[in-house]
Order: structure tokens, then C-alpha cells, then sequence
């Protein structure tokens, strides 16, 4: 199989190229960059010395000789690189933010600022969260060729975090769902700005885009079709994203606000005490629960009790951690996810969806043991 | 004066002897260390070479003399000096938990596992959160010797940022406040364990203790203390701490449900939107309430608009930098709140405290400017 | 084929697990912790979760199942099962400095304080820096069963930095060779210690153990073995290690005084003048002197003029990154090289020798792509 | 006193505002900045909040105004300052190269590019390192005005580690000095660029300019002016930088060939023994010449055997800290150096250079004592 990557420069796109390479079905990649055209992709990537080469072509060129391609680009466009594969029958795997959003325009021009130029696409797109839309994805790939916008960072690990709890009917009617997250640095991007720049960022964390971050919407609207998949009532959210110290990964701590036959209310109201043998006994429950639900899944590991969701124990990996707890009132279920941003987050779930449309084992090309440090 | 610190070696006692080496009103330091006793402090911290130089002493000859006893070690054992320190009518300043609940032995036996020696002088000690109980130390300073309970720096960062909120009545009534707070790894302490090995916890984050961090009866007390300034209820408390890659530095983000009053509903349920510019606005009254309500406080720096707490516009520095914002939904008070742990956290906040007591002003000895890198 | 892993839980017998648990030829591996015996290896190392499992056994159980036994322990403790296996036939490759010195006990004796147990063992032993001994490796293991002292991480990275100058005479007669190398704080080990507490190595770097490391007999029989084989003198040495804040990863830094043909001396030797166009010249011979040099190695990488070597672009990988330069007076070869402590310098140049004992492709199970990030 | 900056914004000019902020001599500060001309400086830094404000003005209207006046600017642009204040009698420490090579324009033309405009300026211009020219600062400043070509930060950190070495006769006649040094990501100032983009160069360690970097004349300039001043020959250098992944702090590694006189020649020649007792008495003595020799020094540490520099250890403070250690073959003295390199490397040495010029206790508003951490 020849795979074509666009925006193949990028931290996502050079990611992916890192994958694809050891992938067992891909013969050949082709690679193209606007910024670097003409060049080879070990120039700009060192590291691939003596491992992966290949001229820095036009997006025309690759999309002609590929029979899938995958798109890191910024957002808002890839929708004439998608109708292009479309009207070929080739793949199309987007890493923006463009085919996230299926038919809902509104959402997207909100947050996005822009229109979508072939509404038609949206139609027959899907997002590509292999965990919750597997079986849309294989059936219209089965059918022809398929669109898949890959999801974003925080959303990936936000939403594995609660798919059980809201599938299961775990999280209050109409609860507000807070997700308070951090991303390493990768996160930012390829391109050197004041905020990446290492003596302004290093030994340091901090919050940005409080309340007006752009992966809102997304993950409101998992949360919304992961509850509807239950039967249950769309939570409201609240999303603030951190920037740590750290090169990869994202770490989601996530409070949701139990149903009221989920809680453990306090013997004792009047003083704050640690949490009761029945919080954990309960917290033990939800935990069976969240490892049921994910049993079958290749890359979600439900943490025994004890461990806490960590960005190094992922790291390079295609893992999503999870570990399930509640907090010492009993009435709030506090969750911790952790991806790396890079792989789960982006490349490494790109390349799950290629899989899932080849019908092949989900872990092709995505072996790696996280290694710790 | 002649200041003595008992338990100098730990990191919390060497940045106080750091801080204290350059206070305007210390003419002498005796240091006191169990572990390194005979030994100098900087044969300890050779960062010290130069500048600070003095014989580890026993406890017993340090307190005798001094004219104020700070103490900077492990939970549990600093009544006897604090008895002593009284019986002497020496102001006892004490870093650990010890002092930190006042005559409420209940919540100090429920977290910390430990009975009061000597109830006595729980009676009249007092919890050294300056901005919150500064006239109260000067009264009991006056009246004697005090003893003070300086707070833990988790809950000095969480507190101060939700102070003016719960006194002006922005909570809605029992509301549950979330505090997702992240540490620098200095919080753990010097002693090397595994958790604080560098290759374990370097280049990752990862949250710790969710829902039983022993820090959280603290913070919920603070809390209930202002709110009661204010004529309001307490709040109800879920507390998380996290593990950063970093040196110094604690960084809050805090999630306080709105009174109906202070909400900005959004005009349009349905789709979730980026914030209105309603929401800009109320935003920016209460942005203002809190800088009118710090106004006075040398060490409390509410941002404008644009800027979000920075642990690293904090380092080495007393302050506490807090930044206003709320969710998109118009429903949520989000306030991040950043000091450095080991500063006003801790050691800086003992010194603040000593300046209480003596009745100077409170940035004696500590004008560090931050400096970003 | 089984692979036995004795002292399974310390950095490097955990990076071996990891690596071997992808390798083609690895069907089951036996695994042994002293410190963890009963415990299952995930328990440890939670990053494994889902991949690798396996319970730690005593070393006899794990020996007797095993084809190939790998050792990850202790200076000083490796000879008894050494032994073992050699009785038995079994392969054993040694990650400590047990077997580095052939049968040069003094040297062994004056650095590590030991003398040997099992003298008979060290005549067919062979260290394994593939480079330099590939083919003794293959003939002992042809002849039976081989015992390998697996390299040093520093003399690996210094070694292959110079074994081209060495070989092909560019080192000035009895020069004295200075290496400057820094390494990351995994090569430290997983035992917590004040050196590796974060707080004290993060945002810093700083020197150990200058002129008296153990590696320096270690790099210096090296640097004799290769001169040998172009018929050149032994070169004196200097090597001083440092500290750096990051996880992976061995850069050094080697000045080797050139042969008087190599030297290109400045026109002007008044003034200090930035190197001249001749010196350009001569050092690009002399980097495709390197390059032809390694041009067969599958993890030697020489690099293109105008990169340096950067221990980020070798991480996890099996790469040793090369550079070459000269200075401004044309008197001194400055060769940097790179190199993944855990990997090339410990567990995956093990891998590659089990690759050249088993006659396979030396990349089996070392695939890895660098990530840059 | 009111002291001008121009170039405030940059991170020696920031670094310099804040430590002017608390020196006891400045009753005001006039700041200018081109890039950011009209705004407070508060906005571009933050951290100053509070404690630092005042509005971005013109260099003319800075330099009109001021007793002092700082220059933090590139390097080739800072003349036709250094003129305005000769003319007005204004002294003028300058932070860029412009005037670190007093009339030897050849050198400065070499390695910069330029031509001086004003070579009457550099013939009353003083190299500011203040151990080596603090008489002829003072005699300058006396004198009327006096421009100080303010010192690089790795010429500082080297010229102090080898000052006793040099003028008391250590090194061999002729002898080649290696410099190896590595510098936190803070040297490359405060413009985003690849290199200091944080996933570029976190948890990574690499050299860069390898013989041409443009601190190297300055070096030799001092190495030679310091043989000179004990009648010794002037040394040739080898200067190879490296970029590591810390914010503050450069550490220097420096080899010196001993003189016949100084050496240890080994018992044994055959074999390399660790260093023999004879060696850790004649370092020893070497130790204790540099402690002599630097004993008046305020920011100079000659620390005691066992200890090794580390940036930590000085960091945000004006200290050198230095060690003195020989090679196990009893032929190099190796001296390792730690400076920060905003503060003695730039900000911090400038103001001492002030205190030189004023005549008063040349650690005034340098007083922090560094933190470890």
C-alpha cells in the first residue's frame, strides 16, 4: 500500500511518517510539504537518517500515487484535498480539526470561523475515535472510500475518560462535567513562538485559552453521543487546558458529578474526613465497571486501584490510561486519563483508523511498549 | 534579633534560612538539624558556601537562644518545642501541620493520625494565612508570644484565590468548589524516594492522593472561614493535586459554581459557543472586585484581563498571582492562582509572618523581584 | 527461543524486557528480580500493563528454562552465572562490567576492587562492542556457547567517536585523547539517591567523579585495541562524565590531537582567526573518511556537515550519531558523538549482540525510528 | 542615581532591570526598547507587576536623563551610544561585544563582521571583568567617564576558571587549553527560534559552532592577558559550546596541560590506575593556591575538595564557583567553572562593574544568596 502524507513537516505529519514506516502494509509513503517542497523529509528530520528518505513533493502528486492519504494540516484546508480523494476512491485521513464535526456547521463556524466548502463531505464522513464509531468507520470504508476526521488531542483522552461513566448512566441528569488537562509542549506545534519558547515555558505550568479553547465543542459533543448511546441526558461541560513542562503527553483529571444511586454520602456532614471504606468499595465497583466496559479494547488500560494515570507510562505509546476514583464526599467521580498527545493523540490514532479501514489488527504498526523514561 | 530555626536542613527550613540570612532584622541564625547535627549547613547546602555558615545544633540550644523559634519538620512533633517556646514567651512560628487546626483536634486526628499533647495551646495559636488572619496574629503577638500555624502551600494557594469570592457571595450557596492544583517536585521534600527519582517523574504529570490528600481539610476549613466572613455557607470541597515536571511552584485552577446572580446564561442552550461577550464583561466586574478586594496586600497580584497565573512569574518570589475567568457556559467561576511552593508556600510566608509579629513592614526580606527564567 | 533476564527490574533489564518483547526470535522470556521475587514484572514497571507480564523468579529457574541468558546486575556479581551458563551450553551476555575486561584482571582489580572468581571464564569471553568484535563474537558462539561483557554506556559512545581516527592514523602519535561526555540521569540507575533527586539535578548541569570514573580503563583499552589494528600507538586518555538534566541519552565531545599530515596550521598564528577554508576542506576528507569508514554499520550514523550530533535525535533508538569537526587552528579532530544510554549503551547493543551471536539481522528487534521529541 | 537601559526588553537587559531594581544606589531607571517603544515594561514582562513599571522610550530621551546608562543590545549597534555618553560625560557599560577587544579591531572584524565607527572610543574602553580589570576601571572612572565592554558569558565563566592557573605558571609553555562548556537555553536570548523552540531542545543535549563559535577570540584575549600578567606565555584554546536543557547557568570544563613542575607522572606507565595518592596532594595544593588567589574575591568560590560546580549552585546569584581536579595520568589539571550566565555572565556583572565605577562594596544589590533549587 502506498500511503500519502500531506503537511508531512509538521509535528503531527513527521509523527505519522515515524509510524507509517514500520507499518507492515505500507510499501511506499509519499511525503509532501508546502514549506519544504523539493526538499527530502530527512533534512528536516535528522533523526530519520539512514531510515526513512524522500522527496518533499506537491499535495497533487502524492494524492495521485496514494491509496490513502492522511492530511496534518492546519485547519480549515483539507476540504479540497478530501473531495479529491473522494472523487478517486482513495482514503482520506484528516488530522485537523476539518472533519470533526460531521454535518454540523454551526459548531465548526463558531469555534472555527469558517464555513465548509463541500457540505456534501460532512455527510459521509466520521470521526474517527475508533472506540466509539469503529463500526461507522468499517462500514463506509466497506462501502467505497471514507473520510475520517481524526480527533483532536484533548478530546481523544477527555472522552475515553468518560465513555463508560456516561454510557452507564454513572454521572447525574444533566451534571456539568468538568475536565481540567495538560498537554506537553508538542502540543504547540512545529512553529517557534514566545509560548513554546523554551526559557518561557520550561520549569514552569500554566493554563491558557480558560473557557475559549477550541476542543469545547468536540468533546461536548462525544460526551453528548457517548450519553446517547446510554440513553442518557447530555452533560454540560467545562474544559481547561494547561501547558506542563513536558515534551509529549496529556493528562486528563476529569469530576463527574454522580448520580445520586452512584453516591456514598458522609456519615458524618459536619467535618471533612477522609474518604470511607464504602467510597472505596464503591470506587472498586465503577473500576470493574470501567474495565468491563473497555475489555475488548487494544489500547484503553483501566489502572488497577492503587495507580494513578501518568503521561511517562504512555509515552510514545498509542495507550490511553485510565484510573477511576472518587472524592471524599462520595459524590463525585474523579477520573484520570493520560495519552501521549503525539500518538493516541494524533499519529498513532490516525494510523488505528487505517487499520480499522484495512480490517486489519488494530495494533499493526502501533507496537510500541511505552517505556517509562 | 536572634531567629532560630529547628529543622533547618529540610528544603522548607533551608530556603527559610535562606530567606532569613538576608532579613533586615536578623542579626544571628542558630539551626538546629537532628540529622546533620555537628555538622555546618553548608557542608549540607554548599549552594550556601560564602554566605551562610553555622554549627547544626541540638533543638534545646537553639530555642535558648532565640527570640523566635521557626520550625520546618515532619507532622506531629512540634508541641514540645511550641510548649517550650511559650513557657520561654518566645513567638513560635511552625511549618508543619501541627498548628494548623486551631483547637479542632477531630480534623487533625482524622487526617494526620495524631492526638493533641498539649490542647493547651491549640487554644491560642493561630493560623498564619496573613491576608486572612493578620489582625489576630498581631493581637496575640501583642498580648505575648505567639504560636503560628503556617499554612501548608497547597491550601495558601487555593485560599487566597477564592478568598473574595466567598466573602462577596459569588458561590452559589453550597456549591462544591474543585481545586485541580499542580506541585513542583520540591513539595515532596529533600529525603530521595522513588516518586521524586528524576528519571520517574521528569518530562511527565501525573496526579496524586485524588480524594485524600491530607491537604484537603485545611483548604475546606479556609474555605468555610471566609465564606463566613462574608454571611455565607460554606462550600463543599473536592481537592486534587498533581506532580509537574518542574522545581518550584504550585499552580490552582479553581472551579466555583456562580450564585444565580452572578451567572451569564447562555442566550443559546443548544449549541455550546465560545464565550459571549456578556460573559467578557461580568468576567471583568469580578476581575475588578478582586482587585479592589486585595488592594492593600503587598503579596496578592490579581492579573488584567489576557494574563493566567504562571508559576514561573512567581519563582523565588512571596506573591501569589491570580487570574478571573469564567466557563463558556456563563454558569462557573474559573480562578487560577500560582505561588512558589517553597516561598509563599512556605518558607516566605513564615518570614511574612515574622514581620506580622514585629510589627514592620511586611516585605522585610522578601523583595525578590521574580525573574521568569 | 527463551531468553532468561537476570536482574529484570533495574533500568537496563527493564529497557531489555521492552525491547526483547518485540523481538522476532523472543517467543517467551524468563524473567528474575532478587529485590522482587513473586512479583510480576508489570507490577514494577505499570508502563507494561497489557504488553508484558510474567512473574520474577530465582535466577536457577529462570537459567534452566533459558537458550540465552542476558545479566543486568551488580558490578561484581555476574561470574557464578556466567558459569552456570557456560556449563550448560547457554549464551550469556553480561550488562556489568564483570566481563569488559577479558583477561585483564589488574585493571578489573584496580577499578572495581575485585578480583576474579572464575579466571578460566575471561580467556574465551569477548566484549561487545559489535563494531570492533562482531566477528569473535560470531566465532565463539559458533564454537559453543559465548559469554559477552556487554560495553559501558560512555565507552560505547566514545569508542565508536574514534575508532575511524584510530584506525586510520589521524591521531598524532601518543596523543592524549580527551573525551568530555554528559550523560542522562537514567544512567544513574532506578535506586533513589540525593544525586538523582529531582530537586537537586533538574534545570542543572555539573561534573562527577572527574579523572577517576570507572569507565576510563574501559574506554582507554579501547582506544588501544583500535589504534592496534591500524598499527598505531595507544593514545593516553582523559574522560570526564556530567550530569545532565534529561532522561536518555550520552552526547560526547572528543578532542584528539591530529597527526601532523592531518593538521592544517593557520596562516596568520597571531591572531585568533575563525577557521580557514582549508580547514573546511580537510575536515570534510576526514568526514568522508568516517562515513566510509562505518558505511556498512547498520547503527552508526556520520553526519552530514553542518549537524552536530544531539542525543534528542537517537532517543530510543540504537543509533550512534557522529560528527566531525576540527578547530579554528587546524591542530585538533573535534568528534561529537550520540547515543542512547539505555539502548546503544546498554539494552539494545545487548540485542544487537544476541543479533550477531544468532547470525540474524542486527536490526531484529531494534527498529525504532527516532522521534526527535 | 538614575541608571538608563537600553535594550530593556531583551533578556540581559530584563535580567538587569530587575537586579538595578533593588540596588540601593538607583533611585530611578529610564528604560528604552525599540522593539516594544511606548509600552510599560511591565507588559512585556509580568513578572514585574507590581514592583517594576515604566514606559518604553526613546534611547535619546533615556541617554538624556541618565547618570549611568546600560546598553543590552545586539552585537555592531551600540557606538554611536557609547559616543553620546563620552560626550556628556555619562559612563557607559556596554552587554554586547562592541567593546570587549579594546583596539584590536582585527579580531572584532574577524569574528563579527564590522569595521569599528568610532576607534577613538576603544582606545579609553576597559574590558569589564572586574577581577582582572578592576584597577583600570576605577582609574577610568576617575578619570571622568569610562565605557566598560561588559564580558560574554563563556569567557567569563573560562577566564575565571583558569586566571590562577595561568598567571602562576601551571600550564606547559605553549599549551593548548580546551574549553568544553554548556549553557542553559537563556544564552540564545529572547527571540523564538527552532533551536530554543522547547520540543527542539528539552531533555536533549548537543554542541553547536564547534570551532568557530565568536566567544573564542575573547577567551584566548583574556587566557593571554592573564599568562602575560605572570610573564607566561600565551596558551592556544580550543572552545567547543553545547547547549543544555536548563534555563540559567553555564558550566565550563577546562584542560589544562600541567608544566614539567606540576605534573604526577604514574608509578606504573602500562597500565591506567585510578589517581594515585601523590595526585590528590599536588591538587590539593593547586586548590589551595586558587583559594589564595582568589580570597579577596566577593563572587569567586574555590570549592573544597569533593565538590564539583554545578549551575545550580550559583544559580540567580553573581558567583563563579570553581574545582580544581587533575587527570588520573597526573599531566592535565582540569578545572570545572559554574556561573549563571544571566547574572555573573551578563546582568549581574554589569552591575558590579557599576559598583567598581561608583567605588562602593562591589556586591551591593547583589546579594542573593542562591537556592539549590
Amino acid at each position: 500500500m502506498v500511503t500519502g502524507i500531506i503537511g508531512a513537516t509538521g509535528y503531527a505529519g513527521a509523527e505519522l511518517v515515524r509510524l507509517l514506516s514500520v507499518h507492515p502494509k505500507v510499501v511506499k509513503m509519499l511525503l509532501c510539504s508546502v514549506s519544504f517542497e523539493g526538499k527530502g523529509i530527512e533534512d528536516i528530520y535528522p533523526n530519520f537518517l539512514g531510515r526513512i528518505s524522500g522527496a518533499l513533493l506537491k499535495a497533487d502528486d502524492v494524492i495521485a500515487g496514494s491509496d490513502v492519504v492522511f492530511a496534518g494540516l492546519p485547519h480549515g484546508v483539507g476540504e479540497p484535498y478530501a473531495r479529491t480523494c473522494r472523487d478517486k476512491g482513495i482514503h482520506y485521513i484528516d488530522l485537523s480539526a476539518d472533519f470533526r464535526f460531521d454535518d454540523d456547521e454551526a459548531a465548526f463556524n463558531a469555534w472555527y470561523g469558517k464555513n465548509y466548502a463541500h457540505p456534501e463531505l460532512h455527510k459521509n464522513s466520521v470521526y474517527g475515535l475508533p472506540e466509539l464509531n469503529r463500526k461507522r468507520i468499517r462500514e463506509l470504508a466497506a462501502a467505497g472510500s471514507v473520510i475520517v476526521g481524526n480527533p483532536g488531542c484533548y478530546p481523544t483522552c477527555a472522552s475515553l475518560g468518560v465513555f463508560p461513566a456516561l454510557v452507564k448512566g454513572l454521572a447525574a441528569d444533566k451534571a456539568t462535567i468538568i475536565v481540567d488537562a495538560a498537554s506537553g509542549i508538542t502540543g504547540g506545534g512545529r512553529e517557534p513562538t514566545r509560548s513554546f519558547h523554551y526559557p518561557e515555558c520550561a520549569d514552569s505550568i500554566t493554563p491558557y485559552k480558560v473557557g475559549e479553547h477550541r476542543h469545547t465543542p468536540e468533546i461536548a459533543r462525544n460526551f453528548a453521543a457517548m450519553a446517547a448511546l446510554g440513553g442518557n441526558t447530555a452533560p454540560a461541560l467545562i474544559f481547561t487546558p494547561h501547558l506542563a513542562p513536558m515534551n509529549r503527553g496529556i493528562l486528563s483529571t476529569i469530576y463527574i458529578p454522580l448520580a445520586e444511586a452512584w453516591r456514598v454520602p458522609p456519615a458524618d456532614q459536619k467535618t471533612v474526613r477522609p474518604p470511607s471504606k464504602e467510597i472505596g468499595t464503591k470506587t472498586q465497583t465503577i473500576r470493574d465497571l470501567y474495565s468491563d466496559f473497555y475489555k475488548g479494547e487494544p489500547f484503553v488500560r483501566v489502572l488497577p486501584a492503587g495507580l494513578f494515570a501518568s503521561t511517562n507510562r504512555v509515552r510514545q505509546s498509542n495507550y490511553c490510561d485510565i484510573s477511576v476514583h472518587m472524592d471524599q464526599t462520595g459524590s463525585t467521580l474523579i477520573i484520570t486519563s493520560a495519552i501521549d498527545n503525539m500518538v493516541k493523540g494524533a499519529a498513532g490514532q490516525a494510523v488505528q483508523n487505517l487499520n480499522v479501514i484495512l480490517g486489519i489488527d488494530e495494533t499493526s504498526g502501533l507496537e510500541t511498549v511505552p517505556a517509562l523514561f
